[in-house]
C-alpha cells in the first residue's frame, strides 16, 4: 500500500503530526497540574486513543455509550460518557458496570437524576454521576449560582447514588479567535465549574472530580486552579476550525483528505475531484469564522499546502477545487487527471465520521488502515 | 424491537412513505415511455434497492465502485458508475466486468479516454463508456455543441472501447422552487442532452443511450422525447430540501431520526436532544432555501409534524430543539424528559451516511433492521 496506488478518497491521518499533537496537549496540562481525560469521540480509533494513553493521559471521554463499549472491549476502564443520560439508556450503562467499566454518568435535571436513582435502587446498582454545568449559556448544564445545583445534588445523594463530581465544557470558545477572548473564556470555563464544586461542599457534599475543557480552552488557560482535570478532542488531530481559532498552524493538522482529480471545467478554472461532501462531511465550519475555506484547503499529495486553492464545491461524490480569487487559466496543467491531492478539512470529528477506516501515514512514510467504528 | 425501546438515535424509514414514493415515480417515467435506473447512492441498501426494482426500475447509477460491487454481489448486473473515472481506479473496474458485471464507465475528458483505452487495450476489455454532458454549468460533462464533444467521442470509438451513449445530471434543479423553473431546467437538460446524442450520430457515431435526471427534473419533465432513461435518487426518501424545492410534502418524507429529550434549558426555550449533527448530518441544505428548517422539523414518536419546533442548533451528540420564532415557555412540559421524537433531515442521502443500518417501519408497525454500506 503507498500513496500512489490508495484507493481515493482516503482519510489520511499523518502520525508524525498526531504524536506531536499530543505531545502538546499532554506536556501543557502536566505543566498546569491536571489530570488529562481525551474526549474520543473525535478519531473512535483505538491505536489513537492507545497513543493518547501512552502519552499520559488518564481515562478517556465518550460521546456516546457505543464509544464506551468499544474502549472498554479494548481494555480502558475509566470512562465518563458526557451527554446527559437518557433514561432509556440506563440498562445498557448498568450492563457496562456489570461487566467491570468505571462509567461515570451525566445529568443536569432532576427527571434526570429520578430515573438513575430509581433504576439504580431497582437493580441494586450505585451510579457514578457528575453534574453537568453550564459555564457559558452554549448547550447544557446549570449555571454555577442555580438554585436547581444543590436540589439535584442532593436528590442524588438523598437516593443512594454517588456524586463523583462537576463537568463542564465551555463550546462557545470555538466562536472566538484572539488570544484575549480565548484567555478570558477558558478562564469562565474554570471559574464557574470551580465555584459550582465549591457551592456543593460547601453544602457538605462530596465533589472530588472537576472536569473542564474544550480544544481552545485547554490550550488557552492561564492556569487551572481548582480543576482536577481537563478534556479535549479534537486537539489530536486539529483542523482548519481550530487554525481560524488560533490554536493550531495548518502544518499541524494531521488529517487530511487524498483525492484524485477526474475532470476540468477550464473555462471556470475548476477542478473535479473524486472527493465530494460524502468524503469531506457536510461541515462547513469555518463559513462564519475569519476565513472560509469552503470545504477544504488544498495540499500536494505529500501534504504542502498549495496556498488559494480551496474546494470551493461539493456534491455527494464530486468536489470542485479551485483558486481562492481570480481563476486559474492554467488550471489543467496545474491539476492533470489522475494527480493526487490531499484537502485539510474543516473539521476532523465530522470528516473523520465519513470513513470506516484511516490511512496512517507513519513517520518511516508506510500506510497502516486503522479501523474506525460508526453508528450507535 | 419497538419504537419505544428502540436505541436513539436512530434512522426510520416509513415504508408505506417510501412505497409511495417508488410507486409515484415508476409510474410517471412509465407514463412518459422512459426507463428507469435509479440513483443508490442515498440509501446504499438492498431492501430498498430490491424494492425500486421490483417496482419496474432497470438497472442502477452508482457514485462509486464500491456500490458497484455490493450491489453486484446481491445480483444487479446493469450498473452506471456516474462519476468521471479515475484512471487508478480502472483495475477495480475491470475486475467487476471480468466478473460478469456489465459495467458502464463516464468521462468528459481527453485524458480520461486515454487512460480508458490505453488500459482497455492492454488488458483486452472493452470498456463500454458514456459520455458525460453539461447542461447547466453545474458540476462536470462536455457542453453540447462544444468541440470536445466528438473529439472524445471519437477518441473512444477509434480506441476500441464501446461508446454507450450520453449522460447528464441538471444539478443546479436543485436551486429552483416554482413550477415553471423546474419544468423549464427539465427541458433544459432534456435538449442539451438529446441535442449532443444528434450530434454524436450525425457525426456517424454510436449513441444508444441518452440518460438524464435529478429527482426534480425528473418530476417536472413535460416530455422527454429522444431521452431512453432516466436518474433520480433522493425521491425514494425525499427530504425537506425537495419539499422546499416543492416536488414532495412534507408527509411523503420517508426517513426521520429518532431521537430521545435528554434535557431543557427553560428559560431559552431549548429541549436538548440525543440526536446532534453526528445523528442529523451536517448539512444545510435548507439554509438558504424559502424556508430554513435548520437541522430538521420536528414531528411526534408517530411521524406528525410539530410545526414551529425545529432542531435549531447541533452539537457532535447534542441537537437543540426550539421554538421557530418566540420561545416556548412551556418546553419542559411538553418535551418532558425521556420522550421521543422524530426529526425529518435536511438531506436524506447525508443523513442516512451517519448509520450503518436504517429501522424500517413496516406497514404493520412492525420493525426491521436494514444495513447499509458505507466507505468506499
Amino acid at each position: 500500500m503507498n500513496l500512489q496506488s490508495l484507493n481515493t478518497p482516503a482519510a489520511l491521518i499523518d502520525v508524525t503530526r498526531m504524536n506531536h499533537n499530543i505531545l502538546r496537549m499532554q506536556q501543557r496540562l502536566n505543566a498546569l497540574g491536571v489530570a488529562f481525560r481525551p474526549h474520543v469521540k473525535t478519531s473512535k480509533c483505538q491505536p489513537v486513543v492507545q497513543a493518547q494513553l501512552t502519552a499520559g493521559a488518564q481515562g478517556i471521554t465518550v460521546s456516546t455509550l457505543k464509544e464506551a463499549e468499544q474502549f472498554f472491549a479494548a481494555g480502558i476502564r475509566d470512562i465518563v460518557y458526557a451527554v446527559g443520560i437518557a433514561p432509556a439508556k440506563l440498562p445498557q450503562a448498568l450492563a457496562l458496570r456489570r461487566a467491570g467499566c468505571d462509567l461515570k454518568l451525566v445529568t443536569d435535571n432532576p427527571a434526570g437524576v429520578d430515573a438513575i436513582v430509581a433504576f439504580g435502587r431497582e437493580h441494586d446498582e450505585v451510579f457514578e454521576v457528575w453534574i453537568e454545568i453550564d459555564v457559558d449559556g452554549h448547550r447544557s448544564g446549570i449555571p454555577p449560582e442555580d438554585v436547581a445545583l444543590l436540589r439535584v445534588a442532593t436528590a442524588l445523594v438523598n437516593g443512594g447514588m454517588r456524586l463523583g463530581g462537576v463537568i463542564a465544557h465551555a463550546g462557545s470558545s470555538y466562536e472566538y479567535d484572539t488570544p484575549e477572548a480565548l484567555v478570558q473564556i477558558a478562564e469562565q470555563e474554570r471559574a464557574g465549574t470551580v465555584r459550582a464544586a465549591q457551592r456543593l461542599r460547601d453544602a457538605g457534599l462530596p465533589c472530588e472530580v472537576v472536569s473542564v475543557g474544550s480544544t481552545p480552552t485547554a490550550l488557552a488557560a492561564e492556569h487551572l486552579d481548582g480543576v482536577t482535570e481537563v478534556r479535549a478532542g479534537v486537539y489530536v488531530f486539529f483542523d482548519l476550525v481550530m487554525h481560524n481559532v488560533g490554536v493550531s498552524t495548518t502544518s499541524e493538522i494531521a488529517l487530511s483528505v487524498l483525492t484524485t482529480v477526474v475532470g476540468h471545467q477550464r473555462e471556470k478554472g475548476w477542478v473535479v475531484v473524486d472527493a465530494g461532501w460524502m468524503a469531506m462531511s457536510r461541515d462547513r465550519g469555518t463559513q462564519r469564522q475569519k476565513r472560509d475555506f469552503g470545504y477544504g484547503l488544498v495540499c500536494t499529495e505529500n501534504g504542502e499546502v498549495l496556498d488559494g486553492y480551496l474546494m470551493t464545491g461539493a456534491n455527494q461524490e464530486h468536489g470542485i477545487v479551485s483558486h481562492d480569487g481570480s481563476p486559474d487559466a492554467d488550471i489543467e496543467k496545474r491539476f492533470p487527471i489522475g494527480m493526487r491531492l490531499r484537502i485539510l478539512p474543516n473539521h476532523a470529528c465530522a470528516t473523520g465520521a465519513q470513513y470506516p477506516e484511516y490511512v496512517a501515514v507513519q513517520p518511516d512514510g508506510e500506510l497502516t488502515s486503522w479501523p474506525r467504528f460508526h453508528g450507535w
